[in-house]
């Protein structure tokens, strides 16, 4: 079942290593069949020189195995509470990628400095708390992803705009409408987060850019009256 | 029209990749034909893997599209002026490179600290001011390009000593007599980005290099009694 | 004698220079067979493009070569101390990787900021003191080992839950199960190692992951209730 | 003639792009036939891509070209003077390495603050100052190479254990007993670059390593007393 999603998928978890956004196996990406409420993921701990796509597994939205030889990636739960909570996304990404991790880590958002990062995400990225010792200790990884929505909801926060998420001292969450994007936007987050590093490191006393050139580069590429790149290609 | 130009536009832009100073799609050469007043650039958002000669666009000097299939880059009308104003440039390439664009985030001049700098650049690689927001509404692309000239004629900067700029919170235009040159320009100013920023690093107290060495360098290189190289090889 | 045990370890230095964590012969592989007590280890000062099983030398855990033309690398008596003081040892892998190294010469421990650290080490990776120039005249590598060891023990370190040590002023030391499993760590130690770095960068004030998430992550990976990666596949 | 020679130091001058201490034709590096009095070097400005054995050119210690089509690099006077200098020199090399570069443009001496670095250079790398207006006017690249050669001089430091130098606001020099020695050192050069400054972020207070580390590293590689590597192969 769900063979075409399970290629892609497939392809997008090989493409994290080709990105160096993932060492050995930290990391996984997943996509999700709307019509069907069942999504696909990487299974867990297996060396990517070794995926098959028949490997991948499907899960649904309550999170039960619904195929698969192999235990779906730990983080499964995050991805199931990310779809539940947000309708749009068709592709999720998860790794500890070097430079948005620091910034997790650090336990800083990742400032809007420059039209690179407005490009694709609209005003920061945030980064959410760490989860309390009893959050932990009854579902971590459910836990994880209900944080990351409460957080969102409560900062009035569009998934769609702020296309994925730093998690306190542990790594980076990014998505989109498919796991390609999520992938893409994998890549934007890390280009990012090591860029304004840099800029920091440069002039400690760097401000973000300003709204209104924010604004230019988001709605250049995005919505109604974006002008970037070509009409659909066949 | 303009075969041969079209193919060293499309070289140019899949070395930018090659040397690491573009993601994805994220930067675009070009080359003019001064007799014909007419340019090619690449399409834009078209990744460079799937990029054709026969793709890059033809525009003239007043901006229009005078052949090609696709939309031209979006940065298109930055180059226009460019060309207009900087009367001996071949080429252009505009890129978000990692070391260059953290000194543009960071709103900074990049200093010359040493020869490697000295050998193709005269001076300190300027850094221009954010448009205002009634510049980016009325017209960003063509006011970036404006900008860029106005600063160069105000600092009595020389184009062909200074072969590129820095847009705050932007990126990196270089340029040169030939796309090849722009390009190779483009590579100098991210190596001198990075080792400004790595010798500020290991010395915050550090000033740039003493000017007579500069000259030293540069004209070593540039102008009537250079030596360095090859009299024109076959 | 030991070819298979040769072969594993002449794979284990070649990976060294392919996870960038060597250059030239910068570094070292060994595994031990515990029934012989006797281990295998790379010779000194041979460059790994020329390597061969081969030349793989035998050492006995009094630190006699037992076979092998070559002489044995410069460390190994620092390896036979660990083997005998440390017995659940299967590997060790010593190198002077570039940000594990910077650690040790900054002499610091590296604190745990996240779950890339904690997935695999508990608490913060150790850095032990010089030797004192007595140790060293008397027997340099013997007393890195015996120093290493000492470390451990007084401070109550389990060196299954810590697998890696850096010496001061020097490089790296990690183990594992297996010459393979070490270099994982090694993989593991200088990722962290620079993640740590850029942590401190990105916020000066930062402060260790809080302990609750290390265990979390820690026993998701290690011990009876781990539920990470696949029931042993074939 | 020579063509074995040139062999050599065509292979050296292509190992530099190799270990990424060159970019397009920013280094060079000569060697030389003490009994003949004769070196070869690179021409000047021709990319690596496109040299060939015999395009490198033979030159005599008084800085005569003695065979050659092309104009040698336009640092060979400063080669001369170290040739002429350091009786024991058998290759050298010139880069604008990135590290040691940065170094150089900070305008600081490299400490020791590892065995990496005692392994193969005993104490400092040091850093000479600028040339005056009145030296760079009179000969640069001679002046250069006296310039170092009078800080070895005076600071009493024997070529042999201290193989290169930093050229303040310039780049880097190393030698050895052969071009690829040479190339070796320039690789060290650049790694020990990059650690002492990232030692330095992480520990802002670091001082060198012990002197008696420094000893014990130094002469378990170098003297009568060695046992680093092999008795001689074949």
């Amino acid at each position: 079942m769900l063979e075409e999603l399970k290629e892609k998928v497939w392809q997008a978890n090989l493409e994290l290593p080709k990105h160096n956004l993932v060492t050995f196996t930290w990391g996984n990406a997943s996509a999700i069949d709307r019509e069907k409420g069942l999504f696909v993921i990487k299974p867990s701990g297996v060396p990517y020189e070794e995926l098959k796509p028949e490997d991948m597994v499907v899960i649904d939205l309550e999170g039960n195995k619904v195929e698969g030889d192999l235990n779906p990636s730990s983080d499964t739960p995050t991805h199931v509470v990310l779809y539940r909570e947000f309708e749009t996304l068709g592709g999720i990404v998860h790794t500890h990628s070097t430079w948005a991790t620091s910034w997790a880590q650090a336990g800083r958002d990742i400032p809007c400095y420059g039209t690179t990062h407005a490009d694709y995400i609209y005003g920061p990225i945030p980064c959410v708390r760490n989860l309390t010792k009893e959050e932990i200790d009854e579902a971590y990884e459910t836990n994880t992803g209900a944080l990351i929505a409460e957080h969102f909801h409560s900062h009035n926060l569009d998934p769609d705009a702020v296309p994925g998420v730093l998690c306190k001292n542990h790594g980076v969450f990014t998505w989109g409408k498919s796991a390609d994007k999520a992938v893409y936007n994998a890549v934007v987050f890390e280009e990012c987060a090591k860029m304004a590093a840099l800029t920091e490191m440069i002039n400690p006393e760097v401000v973000p850019a300003p709204q209104e050139l924010q604004d230019k580069h988001y709605y250049r590429k995005h919505g109604a009256n974006a002008y970037y790149g070509q009409a659909p290609r066949k």
